[in-house]
């Protein structure tokens, strides 16, 4: 029986979401927690692998077992198991067929981050902070030139292992409310560090230090020299993975989009 | 000199506001970090002292000074010397008979919480957490008969030292937004645990335990112990305080509804 899961929770606790020896990681902890109520040991993959500091509120996980537990039993008691900061919200029995990650047809991130000259205080290690004044305007008309299906290798961290630099991203959104920015991405994968590029590309145009069309000059010189900063893991929220409607699963309330 | 500022907190991380002895308080920290940067002893008074847990997007106080220092370096001095989860936003010199605590004419309280089944993951301990789940119409009508001037001895604790009992609450709204929940209270003053109080009251009135009109029936009885359940201080913040035309201050951008 395979079943899928959706986790949330605080990069801040976690060494990322792949096990690394004597290390708190995300896959560690819930498959620590599945292997207890499941009565055996049990092996998770995600639909996005997260970084140190990066945040989930609906990571996507899929794991096989034999027993036969009802749903409630299950997320109450992996609840009852999991570190604080981080929470099951819901498990699913999905067809054989399912891979969290290879069934994946697009993934979503938001950024979120408070502009302003003091840095946060209980939002610390939630949210990210810029402190210099930014244009809304001027990131989204860089932002656009980043949505559509292109080679990102500017946008690559030189650790990063994906085989095909080629993406598809449907949406990079820009908004603002006050103070806060939010920076919403949607593609078909990501390469590693590829929202927190894009945001820090995003930045440097935003405060004024680039032009507008700097982002798609780094885009087209496919160069990761020449892109900039990588923005802070503290503002990233790993959203969503969408699945085509063979595998429904439950929806999730939105997170809000400032926080 | 007297010097007015606001500043932010989260509540986890102290014991509350005032000064206690080998104790993490915002009041040591505040004071410590502007005696570094005054070059001499420095005493502040705050406008509403919080309890441990209890969170502030902008808490006012003054102190008083004879140094003289530009309000940019203030600011960034106190907020390299202040521990993580405290920012000092803004300062502002005031009128001598300027007063934190007796000059506000109304101070405001925000209580935020998730309904849903499962615990919070990266904002636990920002917000508060209530599983079953909640009617916003039933709770925005027990709410609306505790708006008025009345005796609130019902929503005080045991531990109050307040001598007037008789409060002027102008604001309690009651707002939704997918699974969250915020309780807006604006009043002259405070008792001790009045806003958690009403809150638990609310709450059993949400979920269904209690009818409607039982906030009316506590409230007029003016017996804590019928009261119920004090709310879990994880989901409050001082949002602000507001004082007479006399003394303007600086506006900050409202924190948001729901988180």
């Amino acid at each position: 029986m395979k079943i899928a899961g959706c986790i949330e929770y605080d990069g801040s606790r976690f060494c990322g979401w792949q096990i690394q020896h004597g290390q708190p990681t995300v896959q560690a902890a819930i498959e620590s927690a599945l292997t207890d109520i499941a009565d055996h040991p049990v092996r998770v993959h995600c639909a996005g692998r997260t970084d140190t500091g990066v945040h989930a509120c609906g990571q996507i996980f899929h794991f096989e077992t034999d027993s036969q537990r009802r749903e409630f039993n299950w997320v109450m008691g992996v609840n009852t198991k999991l570190p604080v900061g981080s929470s099951l919200l819901w498990t699913k029995e999905v067809d054989q067929n399912f891979h969290a990650r290879f069934s994946a047809v697009s993934r979503r991130y938001r950024y979120v981050l408070l502009n302003r000259r003091v840095r946060p205080s209980y939002l610390a290690k939630r949210i990210s902070w810029f402190p210099r004044s930014l244009d809304l305007e001027r990131m989204r008309k860089a932002a656009s030139s980043l949505i559509g299906t292109h080679d990102f290798s500017a946008f690559r961290s030189s650790r990063c292992r994906n085989k095909v630099p080629v993406k598809t991203v449907t949406t990079l959104d820009v908004g603002q409310a006050d103070n806060w920015f939010w920076f919403d991405v949607e593609a078909s994968g990501f390469l590693h560090h590829m929202v927190r590029n894009f945001v820090g590309v995003l930045l440097s145009i935003g405060c004024g230090d680039q032009d507008t069309d700097w982002a798609r000059q780094v885009l087209e010189q496919k160069d990761r020299t020449l892109a900039g900063i990588t923005a802070p893991a503290d503002g990233l929220y790993f959203v969503s993975a969408s699945y085509s409607e063979e595998y429904p699963l439950p929806a999730i309330p939105p997170p809000c989009r400032y926080w």
